[in-house]
């Protein structure tokens, strides 16, 4: 288990290679909700996500030894990208396993971080296959997305900076896919704001985190539905056990309420974020009745949108 | 002629009723453009633009009376909003006269913000004969929105916040409609940063300011055919001898440029400009072969957009 001290020693580990993201509030936004809402904008971080913080941190622990060996992920996400830039600022190779059919636009990002593509068939086999093959051949360190206490340790310290600047948050907001970020956050409140509520939004079409917390056990997702594409993802044996002991509740969203919520930062904070953020402040709003919540933070996760293919 | 002094009381006079806004770098814009750039950002203005500053400067030196009657302006864009809202901050009444036909969405705002409208047929003599209307009856104090001393006044403020910040820029360049934005920047760095050039950019499509210094005389705006909508009107006969005066050059710029640089900056910045503001960076980077800039501002001058109706 993730100790106090070690969140502190991830901080003071990654702040050089990372960005401290302002905490923007909007009054507009304030009054049409009428919750005074305080917005950590990950999407401002370096490759326009949180998970910056997480593959940072990973890839800074890692032996001389292993450095040498470069690094493998599994993603078409953020986090490929995070980990071909957090790799390239160490001077370390990163190989990302993706299928061969993910959008052009995310191959191009991490190659443009200076990764290396290794396609394979869209299937989970294929992928988990080629990741050993690769490991096979470069003996490289693979590091999961979200499930690794070295990334769910980097994902905290969002909040962590969050709660430095604002000791009285009534509650924090989140959205959830695999829960590394969840985690993260549940556990810097748990030890740096204990009276901070950690509750996370979750879409309705891929609400596999909800059905774990209802059954007690990792449900694992399937067929997931939603925009939000940092969300599909089933929770992890090392996310699942923080998430169900730290976490206060789940809200899940429709896809309605999450294109609104995205529509209202777009419009009224002039800031892009991804519809996985938008999420967050989907929840907050469908929760906003528990007057308990007076001043609240979100984390806004993601800034990473194909602009051709907006939902607006 | 505006003084340096009467700059210097614009920005305290005004200060409490606008945001401070933040200047922003983007390294990976930065390194595409070759040049570091400070970003003042007014898109994150009070109503989504540097407008707000002009407004409120124009307002708040009515005279009592004045102030019982209220003001009024035509405008179908920014300033409308702008003076609407000032209005509201000072309790005075705010009359805006719209063509009929202008989008719902701006006739929206102007009404969000506390402004009354009055409608009007789309064509230049009824826009003034029903302000005249508005006076008749109302008594109403008409603002100019661009060609108007205590305007320039308030738009000059933005480049003096970067100024403030940044006493070694090489150049500021701005986007360039009416002029107020870049005739008060021209004083701004005219009075407190004489080693800055200005140097505004200014779409192919409506390019009656570059024709103005060319012909050493005002040349109307006729049929302009620009996405930049906020830089289809003329200069006025309050602007144009500051722009003659004080602007080193204009850059003129495609649609493609004002486009692509519009999505540099939404998908590298993560923040939301409306076309007007991206024909700065376009003409920056049209002109970035002059080595002379290295440490350069660009103004970006709001945020308004109708997220439907997208160029990407």
């Amino acid at each position: 288990m993730l100790t106090q001290e070690e969140l502190l020693a991830t901080q003071r580990r990654i702040t050089n290679y990372i960005h401290r993201t302002p905490i923007m509030q909007s009054s507009l936004i304030n009054n049409i909700v009428g919750v005074d809402i305080y917005f950590k904008c990950e999407n401002f971080q370096k490759m326009g996500a949180f998970k910056m913080r997480g593959a940072t941190n990973a890839i800074l622990q890692l032996s001389p030894n292993q450095k040498k060996r470069g690094v493998v992920t599994h993603s078409s996400g953020n986090f490929a990208q995070a980990l071909a830039l957090a790799a390239k600022q160490q001077g370390i190779k990163a190989y990302v396993v993706m299928p061969a059919n993910a959008p052009k636009v995310k191959k191009e990002a991490v190659k443009g971080y200076g990764g290396e593509i290794i396609e394979c068939s869209p299937t989970l086999e294929a992928r988990e296959s080629t990741v050993q093959h690769v490991i096979a051949k470069t003996k490289a360190t693979f590091l999961h997305p979200y499930n690794n206490y070295h990334v769910i340790a980097g994902q905290a310290t969002a909040a962590m900076e969050l709660i430095e600047e604002h000791s009285d948050l009534n509650a924090i907001f989140t959205p959830v896919g695999g829960g590394g970020l969840l985690a993260g956050t549940a556990l810097a409140a748990h030890y740096f704001s204990p009276h901070t509520a950690v509750i996370a939004g979750e879409p309705l079409g891929a609400d596999d985190a909800w059905q774990s917390l209802q059954k007690g056990k990792i449900v694992p997702q399937q067929n997931p539905n939603t925009i939000a594409d940092g969300l599909r993802t089933s929770l992890g044996d090392k996310t699942f056990p923080i998430i169900k002991q730290y976490v206060k509740e789940i809200v899940r969203v429709t896809e309605q309420e999450i294109i609104t919520a995205m529509q209202l930062i777009w419009e009224r904070m002039k800031i892009i974020v991804e519809p996985s953020s938008a999420v967050a402040l989907a929840a907050l709003i469908k929760n906003k009745q528990n007057l308990q919540y007076q001043k609240v933070g979100v984390i806004l996760s993601g800034g990473n949108v194909q602009l051709s293919n907006l939902p607006f």
